[in-house]
């Protein structure tokens, strides 16, 4: 066995699946989102994101940033241990309550990653459990399949989004066995929504508990931000909501909320959360700010849909593919890696616009595309600047528009002035 | 099966095994560490912090502070995306170069936790690898045997510390086999070093992978802060050296470092590094910060080996049962859960001094301990104050002295003056 080699061909494999992936080197300027400045070959240049999970721009809102610095300031810079020795800061403290109230659950509990809030919770849940059966939307985030593939239990995967063949499944197992339905409401790579109320209708029919990923819907959707669950009325029909503070809450980490019995069954017998640094009393105050703004602030996610539908307006009214979504992501097709790839070099080294590709695993094959997530800070002539980008790079590559292939767009239509968002920046 | 009922007789259960935990909530005081303020039942009341793994105080350290801030004040408070999606800031690039010149291996990855670093860079590797063993030491943390659980793989565990048992599992699996050791260097409980030598000569003997957690000495072992691998010039014989930015760096997050191609691999293969928000810019600023300052600065390893000398010194001196330890960590046998609850809760209540109980599953049962981690800034007099604490509580509670019991200590030894640490505060 020569492990050096073995590694080094286990690179090389990537590079010949044209999956290595180089990540760019950004650093974002505050009071300047989306703006950042991109660092490659000893060259720095300004450029535009479209591609951030910091969905409302809270990441460089004042008073998260403030709180951030204050917390720093007075209580330093890291918890200083674990949730159980000596790491439970006053404002985790407080930041626990205000994600309960947010979901108008009995009880919250903050992960250092949404990633690890799934698979610690999922696991824990599923394995406390006698005998549980696990109901997973096929289409559920890599953390979830952690969770889930960590707990040991049995799983059934059900077809993305269908409620008859999730039907199927949980009366097959019959109301009496534990049964756990994990399910995302946001699914972000292709923007759909998935049918909340229907599954609660079969949780409570066949007696399952359900967990939802609402991670990229906090914030965003909803009279406080509650998300998807919130917008619905249903909040109070689903047993466990799960978030992250790291996209529209801007910081870093992530969370469940449930009754006081299951968040407090997770707490004791989690390891990802008990053995491990609490998160920062800084990070903690900073998305506490976030969630707070947000509660009585409707100003970004009134912008943030605007400039999403104009973004999907403007781009589909000059051909390009974009894909059906119902939410703030704006998938546009691209079909087959190595274009994907080429359009996104070309957009960033071009026209300074970074997006990142989309691929296989992350997307099924043939389906490769660009997502782009507008914000309120994506001002109508930036989107009027990344249409142009786009339309010169499908141009340049050949790659196919929609239907029938581009429209004729009259120079007029394009440059047509438009409002800016209500919170701009 | 009804839920609501299942969860709470988990959570009465560990009740009744007096495993029930209560978190206490704590503000750190920038400047006064290890000062902080205690909030229980509506009051607040600074207390002093002795079981903080914050070793080094570099969380308030105002280099640290300001690099935090100043990044949080130019680049926002989060990442912003995955590492792949936008969320590579250039902190965090050049936090991983600082890494890797700490250990002097060619590159570093950071996650945003030790636990996850362990759990993702594990399985990963020994996933990999064809037909791997993983060798793990039977006392190794929590999140290293989620690690080799998650794996997947055949393992074998060796009796703590124990080079021929190790050598006995090596030889049966054959020279040609996949292999990967996996222990600490530091084991946090009992302030034990692994024989690190030893067992890299039994690596090479036949032909395994090595990977070390060396969470609990990075930042105080070594002359730039590498570690016990450092401290013995061992740091090129091991494969992979883990550590923490949570513990001596002060803030959060975890890392792995290695060869290239070892790295690369990780990177791109792990799950809990790829589908999750990176590290805010901050963090991977204050990290640094620390890291350099510990790089060049001698001041916070004396200091804290001098005031841990002093502290095992003079709490032995009063008969209280210090646990054999060549490290930093302190702890103290009682041997009993009940009373150990008992004991850290009198020393919080009636001395305002806050130690964690550690009992079972943490450590065997009757090895029930108080875990003590003097810092730079517990002082002689704080030391002498917490001799007085621990001696009443002996007596009030009837635990164990050591040996014969408590030996007559004359007051004057008592309240001899002794010295500032050099980095006071
Ligand atoms: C659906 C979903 N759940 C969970 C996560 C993980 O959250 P975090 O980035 O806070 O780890 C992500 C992506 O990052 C996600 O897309
Ligand atoms: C030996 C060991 N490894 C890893 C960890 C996890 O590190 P982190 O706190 O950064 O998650 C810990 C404790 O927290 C530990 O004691």
């Amino acid at each position: 066995m020569n492990y050096q080699r073995f590694f080094e061909d286990a690179i090389d494999q990537l590079h010949a699946e044209r999956r290595y992936r180089v990540f760019a080197d950004l650093e974002r300027i505050v009071g300047k989102f989306p703006r950042a400045i991109w660092r490659a070959n000893g060259r720095a240049q300004e450029i535009t994101v479209w591609c951030s999970n910091d969905y409302l721009g809270m990441g460089q809102h004042p008073d998260v940033v403030a709180a951030f610095q204050t917390a720093a300031g007075r209580m330093g810079a890291g918890a200083g241990g674990t949730r159980n020795i000596s790491g439970t800061s006053n404002p985790l403290v407080e930041l626990e309550h205000e994600l309960a109230d947010l979901h108008g659950k009995e009880a919250g509990l903050a992960f250092t990653s949404g990633f690890i809030s799934n698979e610690a919770s999922i696991s824990t849940i599923a394995r406390l459990l006698p005998n549980c059966l696990i109901l997973s939307d096929e289409l559920n985030h890599a953390s979830m399949i952690e969770g889930v593939r960590r707990s040991g239990v049995e799983k059934k995967i059900f077809r993305h989004n269908d409620v008859a063949h999730l039907e199927s499944l949980l009366q097959a197992a019959g109301r009496e066995r534990a049964k756990l339905i994990v399910f995302e409401s946001v699914y972000s790579m292709d923007g759909d929504v998935a049918p909340i109320k229907e599954i609660a209708d079969l949780a409570d029919k066949y007696n399952a508990m359900t967990y939802i990923d609402e991670v990229h819907a906090v914030g965003m959707y909803g009279g406080r931000g509650g998300g998807i669950t919130e917008r619905e009325g249903l909040a109070d029909r689903i047993d466990i909501i799960e978030g992250t503070l790291a996209k529209a809450f801007g910081t870093l980490g992530g969370y469940i909320t449930g009754t006081r019995a299951v968040i407090d069954a997770v707490r004791s017998y989690a390891p990802g959360f008990i053995f491990t640094t609490a998160l920062p009393p800084a990070i903690a105050a900073g998305a506490t700010a976030a969630i707070r703004h947000l509660k009585a602030s409707q100003a970004e996610r009134d912008a943030q849909q605007r400039q999403v539908a104009h973004t999907k307006h403007i781009l589909s009214a000059a051909g390009l593919p974009v894909m059906a979504s119902t939410t703030h992501i704006v998938p546009i097709l691209v079909g087959d890696p190595e274009l994907c790839k080429m359009a996104t070099d070309r957009l960033l080294g071009v026209h300074g616009i970074y997006i990142q590709p989309i691929n296989y695993p992350t997307v099924p094959r043939g389906t490769e595309r660009l997502r782009i997530t507008p914000t309120p800070y994506h001002s109508d002539e930036l989107i009027l600047e990344l249409q142009g980008a786009l339309v010169e790079t499908w141009d340049a590559l050949g790659i196919p528009y929609s239907g029938a292939g581009r429209p004729a767009v009259t120079e007029s239509e394009r440059i047509v002035p438009l409002l800016v968002p209500k919170s701009g920046g």
